[in-house]
């Protein structure tokens, strides 16, 4: 890989995209991408990919207006660029977009394809393609109908605004607004809690998520098959039996329920 | 009914629930709530129904750990879990939650398998069940995706973090935040301005919004088609009536509205 | 027409509404408005209208009671009224309701089957209708209930609550509040960023968002199929060709988009 840099941590892979000047997404970086993102399918040690930006001013531009020029090839590059987005989306393992920079266009609807994202005062989200006589094409404009709404997406297309991270959080473009000088922390924490999971976790959430939203009924159906066979597993009854333990259904889950979890989880690995 | 104690009042029933020392939702108090909202189906006098809590610290706590066992008759009692749920959310009268201390798990889903739902500085939200190795069971999963959008829900769900009311109003957990020492006068306001509704009317918008949900043409035909029938209604005609000779279609509807409203139904009244 | 004063500037149409006392939906002003949205279908030189009021106090008032009366000629007007929300939502042209006062009702109706709008501090937006014994009859539970969701239409159809400009823009009745004295200078920035747009291009981002938000998957497609389109006519080439000329693609992007954009449209024209 030229253009990802990727480390693996504990569960954790970071994806650091590099390509100078301005992170455009070439059909080179779209290439990593999707190579990275397919290896993904049967990998059940790696749970969460963090997608990241070596460049001070961007996390990630636009597709390469080089490839959108309506030749064959042009052509296929804008479908594997689609392919891209649709790859990310599909991904078993918890993708989260770390965004320190602007990401308009491809950048914003890769930011977009991420299940979580998080983004501090140097973000920019937009999709300006009309000005350039386009409409978007990895999404950009579902994705504001369907997080926004058709009013507020309709002016956000047409005129191609820019937001900020907490107009984005507000929109719905975006997970959460941290502010940079509490990315850390705030990461630390969210992989605290996240390192415990399975990718089977995550995928049962993600399901019953899609689901619900296609139809209410269906994913209460599929919720409540997910509930049923997880009640049976062996790890479940002995988690409740130590959660029992210490003072789970008392008093002290209103008053300490970290402690008693912390308790739990050292009871278990006791 | 031992953990529920149901007073009436002018069409309002005001469940209170206590089940020391946690209000955890054991396969009993689920058992008295189904007996009493299936006992409301043909009744046209309550028309607003209350859930509280006599708990100093909890709304409602979860699911009870014990039944969720795998046994015959866990599985039993947590379907007839899911069953509560289902009954709550089918109700004809307006049901509404005041939540003034914990609500996570079954807690949670039982507040939003309500109608509409208030809650103080004191109320705490979340679906924290991956903790334990299990799904939400009784919609909670189902609800966070439709009322935040999918990547807010993932996080949510994922991590079990806990929301204020605030936060809760916000991902469109509740209805609204009050603080608590508004909430009599809240209230108050409330069953004056509800109080002259018959339980046709809670269940024509209860049909009509959850047309529009699935289908925005359904909803609209059968909003339209309710419509034209009200218009003939004798009852129509007399308030519109009243309200014309009051100022109804004057400057008076941007200057005096709910003067115009008071005097219409001192008219009827008279 | 006598009711709507319409002015027409650079593709922008401006219809005033003015039916005194309170504009009032009368069918005489229904008739007006149906004319003459129908008169734009195969307009293509005008590319926004405009929907402002010349009443102090009111935007639009409500549907006429006189024609709520259940005769076959009152169900008829109701029925022309339903058409012109109908008419408004399928209009090709950017639809905008600039709303300076009262829009309750039937007035409240016309503003959400605008594309755009903008209310100041002077706007009240409600659907009392509840408090005359009908349901809203112009699609305002539909649509209350797709903006802000179940529980809090609900609350709102129930209580027939007023809401402030600002209210509004969180609970997505309008796109968004504008205190009064910016109004001007921020329309003026709309028509500026909206001027260069053709109908088609508003045709087909409506045509996306709408397709979306039935179904994720279709609006996918759709987009797709616009942007491999778009990306072949001679026009888009040219603008990328000025684009990349002036800094496309590299820092400027994160610098000076604006002002890259300055340039690019200079060079065109140049």
């Amino acid at each position: 890989m030229n253009q990802l840099t990727i480390t693996r941590n504990d569960g954790v892979a970071t994806v650091v995209i590099s390509n100078p000047p301005a992170n455009i997404l070439t059909i080179d970086l779209i290439n990593e991408v999707n190579t990275f993102v397919l290896s993904l399918k049967d990998d059940r040690d790696t749970k969460v990919v963090i997608f990241k930006s070596s460049n001070e001013l961007f996390f990630l531009a636009h597709l390469d207006l080089n490839v959108i020029n309506g030749t064959p090839e042009g052509q296929a590059a804008c479908i594997e660029f689609s392919h891209m987005i649709n790859n990310l989306k599909a991904m078993k393992q918890l993708s989260i977009a770390i965004v320190d920079g602007v990401a308009r266009g491809g950048g914003d609807e890769f930011v977009m394809a991420c299940d979580l994202s998080y983004a501090t005062e140097n973000a920019v989200f937009a999709q300006p393609e009309l000005n350039v006589n386009i409409p978007t094409g990895g999404q950009g404009a579902v994705q504001y109908a369907r997080r926004m709404g058709k009013s507020k997406a309709l002016q956000a297309l047409l005129t191609g605004a820019d937001f900020t991270a907490k107009q984005a959080e507000s929109l719905n473009i975006i997970t959460q607004f941290v502010p940079k000088a509490e990315l850390d922390a705030f990461l630390d924490q969210l992989f605290l809690v996240t390192g415990n999971l399975e990718v089977r976790d995550i995928v049962m959430y993600k399901e019953i998520i899609a689901a619900s939203i296609k139809d209410e009924g269906a994913g209460a159906e599929l919720e409540l098959r997910y509930f049923l066979e997880r009640a049976k597993e062996e790890r479940t009854q002995a988690i409740f039996a130590a959660f029992l333990k210490h003072g789970g259904q008392t008093e002290r889950e209103a008053t300490d329920f970290q402690g008693l979890f912390a308790d739990t989880a050292a009871e278990l690995e006791g």
